[in-house]
C-alpha cells in the first residue's frame, strides 16, 4: 500500500475553459470530483462540480483567466460551507496530470514538466495554434497554485510514436518535413492506449499478444492501429482535421480543395473555420453536428442526414479495412467514445459492412450502452467490442507512472 | 464486315503537347501510328511519328499552336514523300476521339461534341484549370481540320460516376458541394474501364459477375474499387491530387497542412506546384520521380529513396485493403500503367502485404513484363493480375460506340 498521498488532479485546459477531474489513485482508482468551468475571460462564465457521491454545485463566478479559475476550483475543493469540500487540504494533491494535444516528435512519452519542458510545448504551438497554449496556461496557472507539486504533461500524440515512416510521412519534400514538422502525428492517443489496455485486461490477454483497431468516436473521431500494443497507422494527421467524418470536422478530403477554395478568395483562417467547425456531421446534414439528431432525422427520412450519417459509417469502414490488412488481420475492433459506447445504431450499420473480416453481429448484445462488451457473435473471427474511454484516468496513470510511484 | 470507314483518330491534348493514336478499328483493331509534339508554342518544339510497321519520323518544326500542329500531323499521316503515309486521304478519318480530363457530373458517358457539350467541357474548367482548356483546343483543331468529321470526347471521370454519395461526397458543408462541385470525381477512367474490361476476358467471366481492384500505377496513380462493372471508390478526387503516392503528386495528405503553408506565406499557385509537381517519389527521395531510378538507388541502400518506396507501397496496400472490404471481398487486384505492368518488385512489396486477404504471389508467374498474367499462386482466394493498360484503344472504342457503330 502507498502512504503517502496519491490524490491526482487532472487538467484540461481549453482556450476558455477549464476540465478537472480528482482522482483518489491506488488499487481502487477512485473518481473523487470532476468539474468544468467554461466561458473563462468571456461573459458570463459557469462553473459546474459533481461529486462522487452524487452531489452537485453550480455558480456562475466571474473569471478573468485560468489562474482565477484554478484558484476558484481549489477552493471549492476544500471548503465545506461554499464547496464540495472532497479535499481537507490543497496540501494532499500529489501531483496535476494535465492533458496537452500535440507533442509532435518531441515528446514520445508523458513527462515532467520542468521550464525546458515548457519551452518544448511552446516550441509545437505552430502545429496546435488553439491547444498548446491552453494548456501552457493551465500548467502555469498550477505552477502558482501549488507550489512544489509535480505537473506532468501527457500528450495526445505521444502514443502514436511508434507509427513507422511509411505511415508517419507524408510524400511532400522531405525538408518540409526536417523544417516544418509536416508529417502525421495522430491525435487521441491517450483515449486510444486506454482502451487498448483496457480491452485486452476485458479479453484476459496481454496487450502484447494482440492486434487491435480502436476507434475512438466522439465529436472528434480517429481509429488506429495496434500491433501487440504499438501503433502502426492512426486516421488523424498532422492535425486533428483529417480522417474519419467528425461532428464539424472533415476528416480525408482532397487537398487540393483548399486551393480551390484559395483561388475564390478564402483565407486561412476561413478554411480553416469551415474545414474545423461547419463541415463534418454537421456540414452535410445542416442540422447538428450530434450524432443522436442526426440518427433521429435519418429515421425520419431526413435525406441529407441519411447521407451524412452513411459517409460516416463508410469512411469508417475504410480505415478499418485498411488497418484489418495492415495488421495481417485484427483480433477486435473496439468502439469507444459518446458515439461508439452509446450508439447500438452506429455500430450495427458498421460492422454488418466488414462481415468479409470475420465479423458479425449479435444485435441483442449491441445493445449495451456505455459499458464493456463484446458485441459480435461467437462465430466472429474478429471480434466486435465496446470499451468505455476514460481519458482523465489515464492521465491519472500515467502522472503516477512517470513520478515513479 | 463494317462498309465505311472506321478509321479513328485519338487525341489527347495538353497545355503544350498533342499526342495521337490511329486506329484501324474492326475485329482487329489494330493501330497503325503513334505520335508525339511537344513544346508547342514554346522554343524548339519536337515531333515524332512511329508506325506500325516500324517505320519512324522525327523533326524539330516550329508550330505555333495546337491548329499548327495537328494541321502538321495530317500531313505527316498522308504524305508518302516526307511523311509516313499511313493514311491515303485524310477524308478516311471516320471520327476523332478526345480525352478530355474532367467531365465533372455532367457527363456520365463519352459524348458525341456539339457547341453545347464544348460549351459544358469549358463549364468544368474551373476543376481542371490545365488540362480541359488543352483538351478543348484540340477539338477546335479538329473542327477545322477535319470538317464535318464527329469528334468525341472521351471523359476521365465518366467511368467513376456509378460511385454512391458515401463514396463521392465530402464532408464539407452540403452548399459547397452544390455551388462549386466539390466532390469526388475520380481520374483514369478509361483505363480503369479497359483494364476491368480486358480482366474479365481474360478470366473468362462476365465483368457483371466480378468484383475488382484496379491498380493504375504510372507516372499518375489511382486505385479502384469495380463492383460487377460498376465503380464504388476511388483513390483520386475532385482533383487527381489525392490518393496513392505518385511520381511528383503527394497523394493522400492532411488537408490542414495547406492552411499550415498559407500561414507560412505561400500562395494558392505555389502550393499547387508543391504538391502536384515536386512532391510523391521526387519530394520524399529527392532523386527522381520514376520508380525505376527509386527501386535502383534502394537496392544501393539510398535511405530516402528506400522510404518513398515503402511509402508508395503502405498507401496502396491501405486502399487494397479498404476496397477489399467495402467490395465485401474482390475476385481480383489488378495491377496497370508503367510500373504495374513492368515491376514484379512493386508487385511483389505489394502483395506479400495482401497475404490476410487471401493473395500469394507465384515468384516466377511475377516476373512478367508488360503482357497479361495471372501472378498469384493457385490457393489465392484473391487473384493478382497483370494486365496491360491501353486508353487510346479505350478511347477508339467508345467513340465508335457512341457513334453508333
Amino acid at each position: 500500500m502507498r502512504t503517502k498521498s496519491s490524490i491526482i488532479l487532472v487538467l484540461n485546459s481549453g482556450s476558455s475553459s477549464l476540465k478537472f477531474q480528482l482522482f483518489q489513485m491506488g488499487q481502487e482508482e477512485q473518481m473523487l470530483a470532476k468539474g468544468l468551468l467554461e466561458r473563462i475571460g468571456l461573459k458570463d462564465p459557469i462553473m459546474s462540480i459533481k461529486c462522487s457521491d452524487g452531489r452537485e454545485f453550480k455558480d456562475k463566478p466571474a473569471i478573468k483567466n485560468h489562474d482565477e479559475a484554478l484558484a476558484l476550483v481549489c477552493e471549492k475543493l476544500v471548503d465545506p460551507k461554499s464547496g464540495v469540500a472532497v479535499l481537507q487540504s490543497l496540501g494532499d494533491v500529489h501531483a496535476v496530470g494535465h492533458r496537452v494535444v500535440h507533442g509532435a516528435e518531441e515528446f514520445r512519452d508523458s513527462a515532467v514538466v520542468t521550464a525546458e519542458i515548457k519551452a518544448s510545448i511552446a516550441k509545437c504551438i505552430p502545429l496546435a495554434p488553439l491547444h498548446n497554449p491552453a494548456n501552457l496556461m493551465g500548467i502555469e496557472a498550477c505552477e502558482k497554485e501549488f507550489p512544489g507539486v509535480p505537473n506532468v504533461a501527457v500528450f495526445d500524440t505521444a502514443f502514436h510514436h511508434s507509427m513507422p515512416p511509411s505511415s508517419y510521412l507524408y510524400a511532400v519534400p522531405y525538408e518540409y518535413y526536417k523544417k516544418y514538422g509536416i508529417r502525421k502525428y495522430g491525435f487521441h492517443g491517450t483515449s486510444h492506449k486506454y482502451v487498448a489496455e483496457s480491452a485486452a485486461k476485458y479479453l484476459r490477454h496481454s496487450l502484447a499478444d494482440l492486434r487491435l483497431i480502436t476507434c475512438h468516436l466522439g465529436n472528434g473521431c480517429s481509429v488506429c492501429a495496434i500491433d501487440r500494443g504499438k501503433v502502426v497507422d492512426t486516421s488523424m494527421g498532422m492535425t486533428p482535421l483529417p480522417g474519419l467524418v467528425m461532428g464539424t470536422r472533415c476528416g480525408d478530403i482532397d487537398p487540393a480543395v483548399i486551393i480551390y477554395l484559395m483561388r475564390q478568395g478564402m483565407k486561412a483562417d476561413e478554411i480553416d473555420g469551415l474545414l474545423n467547425k461547419k463541415s463534418g456531421l454537421l456540414g452535410v446534414a445542416g442540422i447538428s453536428s450530434d450524432m443522436r439528431e442526426i440518427i433521429e432525422a435519418t429515421e425520419k427520412g431526413h435525406e441529407q442526414a441519411s447521407r451524412a450519417m452513411q459517409l460516416f459509417v463508410q469512411r469508417l469502414v475504410f480505415y478499418i479495412g485498411s488497418y484489418h490488412t495492415i495488421l495481417h488481420g485484427a483480433h477486435a475492433v473496439i468502439f469507444t467514445g459518446g458515439i461508439g459506447e452509446n450508439s447500438a445504431y452506429i455500430r450495427s450499420r458498421i460492422v454488418e459492412r466488414i462481415h468479409r473480416l470475420g465479423c458479425h453481429l449479435d444485435e441483442s448484445k449491441n445493445q449495451v450502452i456505455g459499458r464493456p462488451a463484446i458485441i459480435s457473435d461467437e462465430r466472429s473471427t474478429l471480434k466486435a467490442m465496446v470499451m468505455p474511454t476514460n481519458e482523465e484516468l489515464m492521465i491519472a496513470r500515467d502522472t503516477m507512472r512517470v513520478l515513479g510511484d
